[in-house]
This record gives structure tokens, C-alpha cells and sequence, in this order.
């Protein structure tokens, strides 16, 4: 019987385990979940008290966390991502395997070769985006490349948002994923991609203004904003001449336009406490941020700032969240960032019916014997309910199979890893077809 | 025989040195000048050698730094900011009087209780800006106030500049000062003031856009840019209920809009390195911050990227900084502001002949038994030459004075100080005008 140890069972957990239990007696295995909080993972692994066992445990309390790794054959850490390195260095003592969702930090690059002489795994970014991104495109390129294809541009954006019957805002944006990350994305350095053989650096005052239409098949139009990094997938999918690769994050189309309101007015610093008077209002809150205008009318003043159409949807977007209401703000003495959180949090917030959806698409561009070819792949995954979530099974999914193809001595890979080889995307990806997780091609004309 | 230790020996001392050592003899006084080059501070005090010594000093030896305050009656520490604190604590110990021309950092406050126990001075802030703003504000707000006027405004502008002889570039601007400053000013947060009785902030991609146009007789039009914090000088000035507060800095006007071109592509980042083709060269510079554009045409690009007209005025400047051509930019592996620093430095070099010029500008606004009056004073001061700069005379004559008025034992007030009291701002006034350093005042029609 071998054993697998999961550490930390946060919102993502709920799929992984949920595959874990309903396979362990065909695959001989047994689970211990570790959290901090005992009631919640006892709560995991209520489905299968003969299989899964709950413990609690506080992470950085290495003897504690030793003894737990020491006990398994298997780890799986959804820890939050700077823990991970300590349980790495356990595992590459306690000679245990070990898969996380998270991508690799630099710092555990100089323990691959130590895990190699040890015969270990260490394979990591295996959820959605890094994880079915890196597993799907390379797919894909691997393809293209056997075929004698040269690639001249590969673009690949994803999303987590909310599932068509579930869109009843003008924004098409709720809130399935961490609300102060959603709030602070894009900040922290210029995001940089390679586009026709030019490096570009994008400020983030422009990233929401200089973006890409995306059309899902089925799914209508989405906005796509570059992420911080694409030039280190340059090395990752081994494209090191590749004239153009972007990747980025989506959002339901015309989303950007009205985000780039809130950066453009620097609603979105989280750097410093804004004074306000007693009592503000969200239209003051807007005003804190707009020059002195004539009118002393906030709509007028931010259409005339910005340089909007007063019937522009993204004023009806503002107007929607009610930023030129005169009601009060409710909360004090927080940073911009942490203000307008309050705000979205209400307004975006999912009601106990809402499904999300989960999207990718990839665009891939080549040319076979001089003839150009693109070909685009798209992902679309709806949630089943609030606890069996797209972001939960897609997240999830492939760590659980990961799990089982390391068990089963099906990964021949050695040391810090990514699920770049064919040996762990062929079966995974497969797999997740059985679970709806299945990506739609087409080649399109050029 | 009084003795004068002046700490730290850069570019702003050689107006404070020449007047300490032209008045030695009448003040009876004499001066050391310590510098941890000691060649330079004795090229400093060679014009006064029977007045006057050099010694080399590191300041951060604390021993050696203790030994020197021990032995003379007052500390002026031209140090850089962060080592003031250290002079400071020294000056408290030793039970001597302290001048800076800095900032008063927040870690001096909770000094004041004990300066003023010791009946020590520690007084800050006692250059051109801050300084020289302070008391020139600080004599109109008393003669308004006493003259029973409510203030209902006030704006101060203050720049450091180049003599209209000496402006041969359509940009109207050559380093007088610290380059990296130039490049990376307003960085580092909102900007923040009140206006109309609203607490208003500016994002760092808003400031060179919203600026105001002030006009200093005989020296033209300038752009004035938000300051940081005008928010302190709310309670400096015992403004504490003013409706509106904006302090800035003044630059030729056109430079703003044509700066606001690095700020919004991004130019300016000086948080990481940028990746550049071998042998670069200015033209991929701006390519690197713009959108890919079907003619590969830099000047059509921006233009079109930024909104610009090709024949606009700020198309001008960036073509004669030589951004659009393919001259190598012969450095590398440097962040995007001191890549663009290195062509500056180049650009806006100050020539031998060259002189400077430092302009002031303040606003009041106020109202008489219910009559609005507005009052606008201004100061221009120009340079004589590279050694005897404006510049330096702004900041190091008010020290020099302010040195005189203590030692005199016509200051009053003890503990951590602002120059913002009669007994200080008057004399240092008075005696800046018999060198030229003189305001002008206009009353102007509501």
C-alpha cells in the first residue's frame, strides 16, 4: 500500500483529493491530508474514512513537518509557494518524491542535480496556468516540430472567470479566485514579451490599454493583457529564436477598458493610506483621484480626464459598481487598492448558485516547406458547483495524475521538473479529457 | 574665538564656505571644513588659509566624527540626508548647536524633547528648497494673517534651471543637478495635495500631464509638476484649514508634456535591466517601449501610440535628443532610466560657459473683510558662473546666516527646528538680498 502525504488543503485541494480517495483501493493507496486547520481537512476527507486519514499540522514546524514527509512515499505540497522550498529540501533528505502546483523559484534550480544523483522527482507548475498551459502547448509543439514545422509566433492567454449562465454583470467578472491578487495584477515591473524578433516592455499604466482580442469557439470575446514574463518560456519550450511569444491573462471582453480606468486613476495603489474625508462616499473616493473640474461633477470629471464618451460602457461599467453613488465607502485608513477591493468584493462577489469557467487558448504560427499554417487551440471548463470548481478540477487534476504516474513508475525524469516531456503530458492530458478538461483545435487560414 | 565645523564638503558648500570665511575675522570666527576627500576641502578653504582648515574625515567612524564636534562651538553637517541622524545624535551628547539644510527626517522628531532640555538648536531645512521656500512663504502668511487675511490658497513652485543665455535646447533644461534625480523625479508614489478643500492624488503616469502653467516676470512660462507631499505643509505653515495646497516643481514650459513621453512608455523604470539588441541603438530603444506598428516607422509609432502630432512641439525635442536615430547607444545591461540618463547626460550637458538659474514662485490667495486678494511673489536667481552657481548660493547663504544668527545668540527657539519663526526667516531674508537672492511681489486682480 503507498502512501501520500498532502500538505495544506486550501481551495484548489478539494479535486486532487477527491481523485486521490475514489481511485486508492484500484491503486493501492492511502492518504493522509496535513493542514492547519485539523477541522477543515477532516472535512476533505469525510468522503472516504477507510482511505484518507486527516492530521494537522503547522508547516514550519520542521520535526513535525519531518516526521509527517518521513511516514509517506509521496508528497504533494499545496502549501503556499514560498514554504515549498523547505519541504524540497525534507524530501531530497527523506528521499521522497514530491509534486507542487507552483512554478520553480529560482532558488530550487541548485537542488537539481542533488535530486538527480538521488534518483528523485521534483516536479512542479503542475495546475492550470503553469501547469495545462505548459502541458498543452507543448503537446502541440512537439507536433508541429516532428512534422518539420518552424515556429514564427506562439501567443497563449488564460483566464479564470465566470460561466455564461453566471454572467449577469456588465463587467462579466466575479470574483473565483483571490480578490487582492486580481486588484494588484499586472503591478510590480513592466511586463515584457517578444513580438517580430523585438524584445517590449509594457509599463503597467499601458497594459490594460494595448490589448489582444481573443475569440473562444463558443465562449464569444475575450480581452488578453500580457503577464509579467513571456521571455522565459523562450528557454522552457525550447522556441529560443522565436520572433514573437505572448502570453496573458483574459478577461471578458471589454473588461480592460474599464479596469484601465482604476489604474490610469491610480485606484490601484496599494502603496499608501488615502485620506478621505468622514463619512466619504464612493464618488468621493473617485474624486480623490480626478482633477478639480468646473462642474464639480464626477461623471463629467472622469469622461473629460480619461477622455471618455459620457455613453461610453465603460462609464456604464463604473456606474454599475455604484463609484458615483453617494453612499458611504464603509471602510477606513486603507490603501487605494484595498478600498476598491472593498467595493468588488461586494459587487463581484459569487452567489451560492454561480458556476465558473475556466479558459485557455494558444495560437500557434509556422510554416511547413515555406507555407505558413496557424493553428488555434482553446480550452473552455464550467464549474459544477461552488466546491467542484473549474479552477478546483483544473488546478487539481493534474497533480493527482501526476501522482499516479510517479507511483506507478511511468516518469523516467529525474530532478526539478516541468511537465514538458510527453511522458507526463500524453497521460495527463488524456486523462483530463475523462474529466471534461479537453481542448478544441482549428486550423485557421492565413 | 568661535568655532565653526562644517561636515561634508559637495557641490553647495562653496557659498556657504566663502561667506563663512569672508566674515571671519569681522565675526570672529573660525571654520574647518571636513570632507573625506581632503584635497577637495582643501581646495575649498584655500581662499581663506589663516581663517580656515581642511581635514579628511570619514563620517561614519564614530570615534573620529565624535573627536572633531568636540572641539568646535557649531555644526553645519552638508553630509548626505541619511547621515544626519548620526551628526545629530553626536551634537546632542556634545551639547552643540546643529544647522542641515535637509529635510527633517521623521526619526528627528522625538530628538526635539530632548534638544530643547539641553536648550540646543537643531535646525533643518535651511537651503533653497526646502529653506529659502519656507521663509519667503512664512514672511507673507505672518504680514496676511496679521493683517487679518484668510488664506484661501496657496501654490509654491520652486526649479532648478538654466539662465536664458545659457538655453540652447528646445528642451530649456541642462543638469545643474543630480541626473538620476532628474530622471527618476515624482517616483515613488502618488503625489498628494488639496484643492478646493478635496485631498487629491496623482498617479506617477499623471503627474508631467497635469501641471500648471505659472509665469515668472522676465524669465517667461514654466510648467509646474506636483510635488510628493504637500500635505506636511499643511501643518508647517498652520495651514492646517486651507481649502487649497499645492507645492511643485517648475520646469521651462513644453518639457513636461515632451518628459511625460518617457513616463508613459516607460523610459523612466529604474527596477530592472533592460534586454537590447547587440550594437542598439537609440531608434530600438523607443522600438523596445512601442507596439509593434505595420511600418516599422519609430516616429509614426510613437506619435500614433501616444496620440501626438507628427509636427508637434514634443516630437521636436525627441528628435533632437537623438532618439529616432541609429546611432549606437553604447551602453548596456542598464535599467531603461539609466540608459536614457546616459543619453541625457550627453544632451544636457552644461557647458564651461554656462550659467544656472533657480526660480521660486509662490501663490496666495486670501480674503480682507470678504475681499478676495491674490498676491504672487517670485524669485529669479542666475549663476555667475560654474563654480559660483545660483544653485549654490540659494543653499549654502542661508546655512552661512542662520550659522551667524546662532552663534550671535539672536535665536530664540531650541529643540528640532524648521527656519519658519520671524527671528529667522527676517534677518536670513533681509542679508539673501544684498546677494541678489531678492523676491519680487505682485498684487494681482481677483
Amino acid at each position: 500500500m503507498r502512501k501520500i502525504l498532502i500538505l495544506g488543503a486550501g481551495r484548489s485541494a478539494s479535486s486532487l483529493i477527491h481523485y486521490l480517495i475514489s481511485h486508492a483501493d484500484q491503486q493501492e493507496w492511502r492518504l493522509t491530508v496535513a493542514d492547519r486547520d485539523a477541522a477543515h481537512a477532516a472535512r476533505l476527507v469525510q468522503e472516504g474514512p477507510e482511505v484518507a486519514t486527516a492530521t494537522a499540522l503547522d508547516a514550519i514546524d520542521p520535526s513535525a513537518r519531518h516526521a509527517l514527509i518521513a511516514a509517506h512515499d509521496l508528497v504533494i505540497s499545496m502549501l503556499p509557494a514560498a514554504m515549498h522550498m523547505d519541504v524540497v529540501r525534507d524530501c531530497l533528505k527523506l528521499k521522497k518524491h514530491v509534486l507542487t502546483p507552483s512554478y520553480v523559484p529560482d532558488a530550487m534550480w541548485p537542488l537539481d542535480a542533488e535530486a538527480k544523483d538521488a534518483g528523485l522527482i521534483v516536479l512542479n507548475e503542475l495546475g492550470l496556468d503553469p501547469g495545462i498551459d505548459h502541458m498543452s502547448a507543448m503537446r502541440i509543439l512537439d507536433r508541429i516540430r516532428h512534422e518539420g514545422g518552424r515556429m514564427e509566433a506562439f501567443e497563449s492567454y488564460c483566464g479564470g472567470l465566470i460561466a455564461p449562465q453566471s454572467d449577469t454583470n456588465p463587467w462579466g467578472y466575479k470574483f473565483t479566485w483571490n480578490p487582492r491578487n486580481v486588484v494588484l495584477a499586472g503591478q510590480g515591473g513592466a511586463a515584457r514579451y517578444i513580438r517580430d524578433g523585438v524584445v517590449k516592455y509594457l509599463p503597467y499604466h499601458r497594459l490594460f490599454r494595448e490589448t489582444v482580442r481573443v475569440n473562444v469557439p463558443g465562449y464569444g470575446g475575450f480581452d488578453g493583457y500580457a503577464n509579467r514574463d513571456s521571455l522565459k518560456y523562450r528557454a522552457h519550450y525550447g522556441l529560443e529564436k522565436i520572433p514573437t511569444l505572448v502570453r496573458g491573462t483574459l478577461r471578458k471582453a471589454g473588461y480592460c477598458a474599464a479596469w484601465d480606468v482604476f489604474v490610469q486613476l491610480g485606484c490601484t495603489d496599494d502603496s499608501y493610506t488615502i485620506e478621505l474625508p468622514a463619512r466619504a462616499t464612493w464618488n468621493d473616493f473617485l474624486d480623490a483621484f480626478l482633477p478639480r473640474h468646473p462642474t464639480h461633477d464626477t461623471r463629467r470629471n472622469l469622461a473629460a480626464t480619461l477622455g471618455l464618451e459620457p455613453q461610453d460602457e465603460v462609464m456604464t461599467k463604473l456606474e454599475w459598481l455604484g463609484l458615483f453613488d453617494h453612499t458611504p465607502i464603509g471602510v477606513e485608513a486603507l490603501s487605494p487598492a484595498a478600498t476598491l477591493q472593498h467595493l468588488l468584493e461586494q459587487k463581484w462577489k459569487l452567489q451560492p448558485e454561480d458556476k465558473d469557467l475556466v479558459v485557455m487558448w494558444h495560437r500557434f504560427r509556422y510554416s511547413v516547406d515555406g507555407v505558413q499554417q496557424e493553428l488555434q487551440a482553446s480550452l473552455a471548463v464550467e464549474g459544477r458547483d461552488q466546491v467542484h470548481t473549474a479552477m478546483a478540477a483544473t488546478v487539481g487534476l493534474p497533480i493527482a495524475i501526476a501522482a499516479k504516474l510517479v507511483l506507478n513508475g511511468k516518469v523516467n525524469g529525474r530532478g526539478v521538473l516541468l511537465p514538458l516531456a510527453a511522458e507526463l503530458y500524453d497521460p495527463i492530458l488524456n486523462e483530463l479529457e475523462n474529466h471534461g478538461v479537453l481542448f478544441g483545435e482549428e486550423e485557421v487560414p492565413v
